[in-house]
């Protein structure tokens, strides 16, 4: 293979994050590289259930968060048609929307809490009744007292999404290297200008005009001795997969579960939020959590095949955003820690990640989310990365 | 390779059934060949526990099955010796002992029938109070109550002694070709003489002087065109395996679920019973069962890595016994439907199944388990096979 020696970008991790950017880089005329140290889909997003919802997940979250989250699902549906333009492949971008179910009292409540919040700030939920909720998916227990009906919500199936968006970045000339580790990012006055990576037993060097690390919760890697590191963990999320799934017209969520339905026959149950470090190992007693919360609210998941037990690792920051900016480095961009968003918010980031490059200023969305919210908070007690 | 054109004896099953027959016959000075249509430790036995526990599964059983259990027990430290020294492998056999718990007084109920049917055939159980329990094996849950301890119980780990009996029957000169489809047993002169196979898309044909049927669950597929199939089916045992597991010192058992420790730090968790004909996939509310009733009487397996979900076909005759013996074609003889017993019974059956080829008398432990009890019961209603 002759594969580049210099790209306008090189992006550090094929991910949903980094590919999206690639993908972006590309169709705006720039030579781009991915360099993925596994394969692609091999980290969080490629376990994921894909789920788009901000009216869902809108609980507790920031407002800079939510602002962004709905930008980025304004921005999908004609993000999607062009990846599939350019790849000939589709993403399984459905738009059904959310049942949020209660089982019993307390997680009314807690429907009832993020009701108030969603309708406070315009979010798109109405209320069902139970019977309501029956006629929509009758396969769902009896037991089911009520719910929200969040119809804005959407979702995209990642083990369709990424390939797709990998051949649309090769079609615009783009190129992916999976399997290529990288060692070190080389700096030459005061600015990135490459990275060192080793390619089947290979060390090779690519230079870059832009570097973007996006490497998920292994993004400190790629950094070292260029940048202090990020306070970046992993969060496990434990995820199953079961066959044949029953044809679901909603995401099914409750406040302990959700169950997402493929079109073909895949139904995705998950997910737990564990702080175990870089533990991918499924676990006896959430896999039993996860496989109970589901069958008490769809019971006829119980004859279904336990098709795959998945773990992810979610990239989180120690404030639970993300970083989508420059670093101090020139050169050198940061597109990190996007926890539980990262599909639903890779439209978003590629766009203004891109539009911050190619114009030199940081987009208003964006402000929130750069790297200097960490290293100027010294005066406030905030340990300093 | 150069295969053998003839054998002594013919074993249809490198199962733990065949490859037992198999050792036995080598053992005798008999040229051995076995056909396995996938791969050594394939069929039911590869996923076992190998619990050998004639005390702890007596309930309900027939005497004559106890009977013959009970002789295979006896046999096994010898059996296992010989493997041992023939193969300079290990079969990980063990000698602690299960101990049979209550969580609640439903369980001791159970217990306490149990103990009543086992003492008054004189099998080895005593009564062990909650805290004498817990000194055995401080890892239990303090719910537990009470329970039983089966000092004579045993286990062998058969993904051990499987692997050992294999170059055990190598070690005797005996063949074993993996991958080897049996497509007819071959007839002449009104006597079996030889079996037809195919191996790597290659039609083949061996003669034997014996052919034995040993082949679990799919032993009606080698019979068809010979015999009328036997009243055979499949149940279907679905098994976990966690990791690292406790060092349990004993088996441990309720009445819902069983828990295994191997050396290595396996701890096997078994096992539904299901009647789904040829089904081989792991489902989503066993599993949650057997993890939930795990975790019950040991709370530790939480945390423990879900490493494997195994599933094996128990191969079960109408009456849940088995057929050891002849068939009414000469030169033809059936071990087949050890339904949960295969691996307690292996030597025992091998043992026995070759005295009475190598005399021509049916040893008297082995007349009840002969296929006529099936085709002389026409005037009782039953229907023939």
């Amino acid at each position: 293979m002759n594969e580049m020696d210099r790209a306008d970008v090189v992006v550090i991790g094929a991910g949903v994050v980094g590919l999206a950017i690639a993908y972006e880089a590309a169709r705006r005329g720039h030579s781009v590289l991915v360099l993925e140290r596994d394969r692609i889909g091999a980290g969080a997003a490629g376990v994921a259930a894909g789920m788009l919802a901000p009216a869902s997940e809108a609980d507790c979250e920031d407002p800079a968060l939510i602002s962004l989250a709905l930008e980025s699902c304004r921005l999908y549906p004609g993000w999607v048609a062009s990846i599939e333009a350019d790849s000939g492949m589709r993403c399984r971008y459905r738009t059904e929307g959310s049942l949020l179910v209660a089982l019993h009292h307390d997680h009314l409540e807690e429907l009832e809490r993020l009701a108030a919040f969603q309708q406070g700030r315009g979010l798109d939920v109405r209320w069902l009744t139970a019977a309501a909720i029956q006629a929509r998916e009758p396969g769902l227990s009896p037991r089911v007292i009520g719910g929200l009906f969040a119809e804005g919500d959407r979702q995209i199936d990642p083990r369709f999404y990424m390939p797709a968006m990998a051949a649309a970045i090769r079609a615009h000339g783009g190129e992916i290297l999976a399997g290529a580790s990288v060692t070190s990012i080389v700096q030459s006055a005061g600015r990135a200008t490459g990275v060192c990576f080793t390619l089947a037993g290979d060390d090779r060097e690519v230079r870059g005009t832009v570097i973007v690390v996006a490497a998920g919760a292994w993004s400190n890697g790629p950094l070292a001795g260029v940048l202090p590191p990020l306070p970046l963990r992993p969060v496990k999320g434990q995820i199953l997969r079961l066959r044949p799934g029953p044809p679901l017209r909603h995401v099914i969520r409750t406040a302990d579960v959700y169950l997402v339905s493929r079109e073909d026959g895949e139904l995705v149950v998950g997910a737990t939020s564990e702080e175990r470090g870089f533990d991918s190992r499924p676990t006896a007693g959430p896999v039993m959590d996860l496989l109970r919360e589901a069958w008490r609210v769809l019971p006829l998941i119980y004859e279904l095949e336990l098709a795959e037990l998945g773990v992810g690792l979610r990239p989180a920051l120690r404030d639970g955003l993300p970083i989508i900016g420059p670093s101090p480095l020139d050169g050198l961009w940061l597109a990190a820690g996007h926890y539980r968003h990262g599909i639903m918010l890779a439209p978003v980031t590629a766009r203004l990640l891109l539009d911050a490059m190619d114009s030199g200023d940081i987009p208003p969305l964006l402000a929130p989310f750069q790297l200097d919210r960490f290293t100027q908070n010294t005066t406030q007690g905030v340990p300093v990365p």
